[in-house]
């Protein structure tokens, strides 16, 4: 049993006394005590990779702020990885594969990895982080979508519209399709490993999906979401398993991922989240929806502008406060505590 | 007398024949002819500030293709050039400013150019370019919006989501208004005296409007789109010079957009065009919205992709054929024919 469940709570629409808060990116290079484990790590796939220090990081926010929940500290690129296409990171290029794929026969082979044998490391990280947390708060396992991983594997990197990613997907859908579809299985495997091995709720960062066309997101995004959505474990021993989706740049499709069969639906900081919750109609629970840049704001404007979201979704369960996007390297740590207190304190009249 | 008047009878919802169609960038570095006068010019910046040559490749892409209008070849960011700030650019990272705004009392200090006096050569090449069409086919003038400009101004160059920018906006909001004011005030000044050289139709770019919370945009981007709508030129002599608001990554504001006074919404690909037609009811015309990687497919996709757009606005007048973002320098002239021939000939079972 959690002593603090309002996450799970809030994720399944269940009453709860405030409204949870947890941080995408919470361990993260804002902290100084994470930049000194990274250091002795050497480097953050080093870092990711050492199930030790992973598990001491994944600890660190929690040490510092009365967060609701912890996330598993790891990579969204760790399956594409275990494919072996290379992944490296070039300081402040983000990541980088060594062997994109560049041809039809390297997408033909392309297999869905055995996360027990290639991806060891980050179940371990599960496991450790999960006996750490001693049933403080529930520990959030994850992975990049399908089309997100799909997109850094076709154009080899990070890029701001992913051409050749578009340019596969119009000239050779068909191809672009099998890449998504082997991706689909690796990541419900991958997810559900991670939940044997721990985690108490699973979130799928589509990050990339907010490129698309309407159409194109359907067929090449929102598909292969439903897939894994439905490939979940949705229950573990006495445990119900939530699960959030997030399409960044994807509020004009909220409904259609409310429609996934997902618990949640993440939001980026763009939608107005009292807008969200009408157009979803109770049928999800809501993430969101801070931007990150009032973080850099005095502790006054980050209250008010806390109140504001709460005062948008408005009164019941279903809302976990989060930033719409993960948490900038320049954040005074300070700023982040006066944000965990306003949700806690404010939030109470709302439930 | 316009001998082409689609542009601008779509713009304003009257009878037309079929689609008019014009590419955003469409005088750019995916045409040879373009990369040589830009050549002899000696960078992008000289060509824009050189009105016989800015003339010269504003006219290249109707020599090849029966495009419906011309856009003046200028920069979104000549405004802030003009208020002093340096405008340079660094060859794959896009505009820089040389004094972009750092303490207050430059702020404070900003003033809207006279476009007669700091923005002379903008104008000359408007009037040059509307002469040498002889009424072919309208010209476009266009601007950076308040908001886009200031993003600049405030960053001092391109970013992925203008840091500094977000962060003045929370913790320093008076000082982005008066920046945004003074912005409002020129952007309109500019665009007028556009319209008395000869532009017949004007657009309103919002690169980064996008970026913002829902009250951020209402608050930081809209209320100032509103005011530059309110003071725009209507009619000019014997012609009305309708305008268009393109906000990228608008597409959950469309109504609110609609509701500006413009005449017709700009749309990137990621709405669905049926889908925002719909939403803001006859209101306004719609620009778009065709994804630019189409454009690295084959011809028969090219086809097929602009067919969908066509149906999807279904019957009647009020769309401007375009793509959803200016076309890429790795595009083939032929895909661009072929574009062009596609949704002349198959939109006029729509009209």
């Amino acid at each position: 049993m959690l002593k603090n469940d309002t996450l799970i709570r809030a994720l399944l629409r269940q009453p709860a006394p405030y409204t949870p808060i947890w941080l995408m990116r919470q361990a993260g290079r804002y902290l100084p005590e994470y930049n000194q484990t990274r250091a002795r790590a050497g480097s953050f796939l080093a870092l990711c990779k050492n199930p030790d220090l992973a598990t001491e990081v994944t600890l660190q926010p929690l040490a510092r702020f009365a967060l609701d929940a912890a996330i598993v500290f790891s990579d969204i690129l760790t399956i594409p990885d275990a494919m072996g296409l290379g992944l490296y990171f070039v300081e402040g290029e983000g990541p980088k594969f060594e062997r994109p794929l560049r041809n039809e026969w390297e997408i033909r082979n392309l297999r869905a990895p055995d996360p027990h044998q290639h991806l060891r490391y980050v179940l371990d990280t599960v496991a450790q982080s999960h006996r750490a947390l001693a049933s403080e708060v529930p520990l959030i396992g994850f992975s990049g979508s399908p089309f997100t991983l799909a997109c850094y594997m076709v154009e080899g990197g990070a890029s701001t519209d992913f051409p050749v990613t578009r340019t596969m997907l119009y000239a050779r859908p068909e191809l672009l399709h099998h890449i998504l579809d082997v991706n689909s299985r690796a990541v419900t495997a991958y997810l559900n490993a991670q939940i044997e091995a721990g985690a108490r709720a699973i979130m799928l960062f589509d990050t990339w999906g907010g490129l698309l066309s309407a159409a194109a997101y359907r067929e090449f995004s929102l598909r292969y979401l439903e897939r894994v959505v439905a490939g979940l474990i949705r229950r573990h021993g006495a445990n119900a398993i939530p699960n959030i989706v997030f399409t960044k740049g994807g509020g004009l499709w909220l409904e259609d991922i409310a429609d996934t069969g997902c618990d949640a639906v993440g939001l980026d900081w763009t939608i107005d989240i009292g807008a969200a919750r009408q157009r979803v109609q109770g049928r999800v629970a809501l993430q969101g929806n801070l931007d990150p840049a009032v973080l850099f704001a005095e502790p006054a404007v980050i209250r008010e502008q806390a109140h504001r979201i709460l005062a948008a979704f408005g009164e019941g369960s279903g809302h976990v406060f989060n930033l719409g996007h993960g948490i900038s390297q320049f954040t005074a740590p300070e700023n982040v505590a006066a944000l965990v207190d306003a949700v806690h304190e404010h939030s109470r009249s709302y439930h």
